[in-house]
């Protein structure tokens, strides 16, 4: 099973069908990788072939995909989803369809669709040749950053305060990283759903910017993580119901001070590790709590549910709340896809304050 | 809900009408302790109350009791279920029915009994009146020594298997510290149900005999932990199926190590903290393999299946085991009440090797 995570059969199945199909087709500009290392060393623009065309492709005119941290992850050989070498980059993006086959029934061309980005399908491209389950179709009228950056980021978010403990109006979750990419949304998306967010964010220079700005998103309490010994925490702690739900994406100290404030049988999930430090447990939480400890990883959630429809349920619903206001894209910067090594460069940058945007349209 | 666990209501109200018991009945020699602190100097030998006989009473002539890690820890004060005090030592033990009142249904006069050990009823003392739902039936022709630890260990061990993972004969469990009280009636237990163990355990002198012992047992490997990273480790892995269980009475660098073993979506559950270290758990193991980490307290479980059979079901199946000889008692050195210093003395010790029981009918 553990192999099979790893290197999923489709991905090869699917790098193999490229193979085949790319002798046949026509060369579009790529950033493309042959070996994994640094990505600023082993990226470069060239031409790839798209695929070939067949009954059940999609023909896409790509408009913008992201840099997310599991790219880098995945082009230094990191990761755990491996695409076969050479590989275009990029998981995540939103294109334009262009043409369909004769078998593909739920998009058409003129539609709007992102990448299942779990296929390791390369979005950083101009142009791409799918299969029709390879993308989900998108509303028409959002932005290009939302459109670029919604298959990750807001549907993990989602999944996490869907998938654990049946949360209602009124209960608590309490986060570590809020101000990820993923800890972001999850504000949105949780005071959409009138659940109250405690955030804990590393202290930094201008952290008052920070807070007012997660404050605006719908945070009801955003704590430094040095305070959360401290009697304003014990206020808010005294104020709201002991949280159902811990959201880690840090790991270390970090997540061990959740489990302060994580309530009896309450979960704690992890999505991410940026300290590069295991989660560590209280026994005593484990044993007198009875606290669940999980992860959650969006690629496998995708994989696990590709036949079914609750991959497009979700993508509707999470549309519909950026369409509505109600979620925010992140903010991002722009890149021509000729400046791909300037992103890429920005994109390595810790502490980086916007997501890194491939424009792939210009 | 943590405050109640600690201290739960029913310990109270049980002490309470105890204490208006107390006012009318006969003394028993007792070990009682009247402050928490050092087993060592806090206990001492004296006649207290058996409380009042009503129409739910029972009454009970003690037959033996052990000494349990957890009762050290309770007269300590660092346990998380606190008798109010004054309070009698012990939870755990055996005794024989000799009187019952006019409402009880369950037991009669002659009958053997064991304590439902999280009821902090006090198991140290010659005589006990408790109230029917506060003891459970246990067939005749059990030897007292495994009669008087049937409770929690084997108990403990038995819910372990059952009660976390889909466990079929020839499926795989992996624990540390399998030399403990739980760990030695897991393997007994699993041998019984066709489940295989790996086994891990500290290095130390004699570790040969150790090994022998738990195999005779039925353990199906037995590893030292610094043995984890060997070629025999890889051997054993490669023959058996990824184990779906992993059980942790250690913490620190030894559960860390267990997740390597632990299959993908398997369970680790924690029962005990041993090296007073935290649960460390890799993220990776978290996200990539979709663990789950969890914990396990008997107390906790017998209080919350105080209104179902559950537990008179699983004694009854634990003493059965018992008596066809699939478990043994573990080796026990008897001490009279009047020696109780010794055998506090010898429970203390780290590294014993038997436990210490108390014969309380001397």
């Amino acid at each position: 099973m553990a192999v099979r995570l790893l290197q999923p059969r489709f991905g090869r199945k699917s790098a193999y069908l490229s193979y085949i199909w790319r002798k046949f087709t026509t060369k579009f500009e790529s950033i493309v990788y042959s070996e994994h290392g640094d990505p600023e060393k082993v990226l470069r623009l060239q031409k790839a072939e798209t695929g070939k065309f067949g009954p059940s492709s999609v023909s896409l005119r790509m408009l913008a995909a992201p840099i997310n941290p599991a790219d880098i992850n995945q082009i230094q050989g990191t990761y755990a989803l491996k695409p076969s070498l050479p590989a275009v980059g990029g998981n995540e993006g939103v294109g334009e369809v262009t043409e369909v086959g004769s078998d593909v029934q739920s998009v058409r061309a003129g539609d709007q669709v992102v990448l299942r980005a779990e296929q390791c399908l390369g979005s950083w491209c101009r142009h791409l040749v799918v299969l029709e389950h390879q993308v989900l179709k998108i509303p028409s009228g959002l932005p290009v950053d939302a459109a670029a950056t919604v298959s990750v980021n807001p549907c993990t978010a989602f999944r996490l305060l869907k998938d654990f403990e049946d949360l209602q109006p009124g209960d608590t979750v309490i986060q570590n990283g809020a101000n990820s990419g993923v800890g972001q949304a999850l504000i949105q998306i949780a005071a959409a759903w009138g659940i109250k967010t405690v955030n804990v964010i590393r202290n930094r220079t201008n952290v008052e910017d920070l807070k007012s700005h997660l404050k605006d998103q719908g945070a009801n309490y955003v704590v430094i993580d040095e305070d959360l010994k401290s009697s304003e925490m014990k206020e808010i702690m005294k104020s709201i119901k002991p949280p159902k739900l811990a959201l880690n994406c840090v790991g270390g100290k970090s997540s061990m001070s959740l489990f302060r404030f994580l309530g009896p049988k309450g979960t704690m999930v992890t999505y991410g590790g940026m300290s590069k430090q295991p989660v560590t447990v209280p026994t005593g939480s484990l044993i007198f709590q009875d606290v669940n400890v999980k992860g959650f990883w969006m690629s496998q959630w995708s994989i696990d549910h590709q036949k079914d429809a609750s991959k497009a349920t979700m993508m509707e619903e999470v549309c519909s709340m950026l369409l509505k206001g109600q979620l925010r894209a992140p903010p991002c910067t722009r890149h021509p896809l000729k400046d791909f090594k300037t992103a890429i460069s920005e994109a390595l940058q810790p502490y980086s304050k916007t997501k890194q945007l491939l424009i792939l349209n210009d």
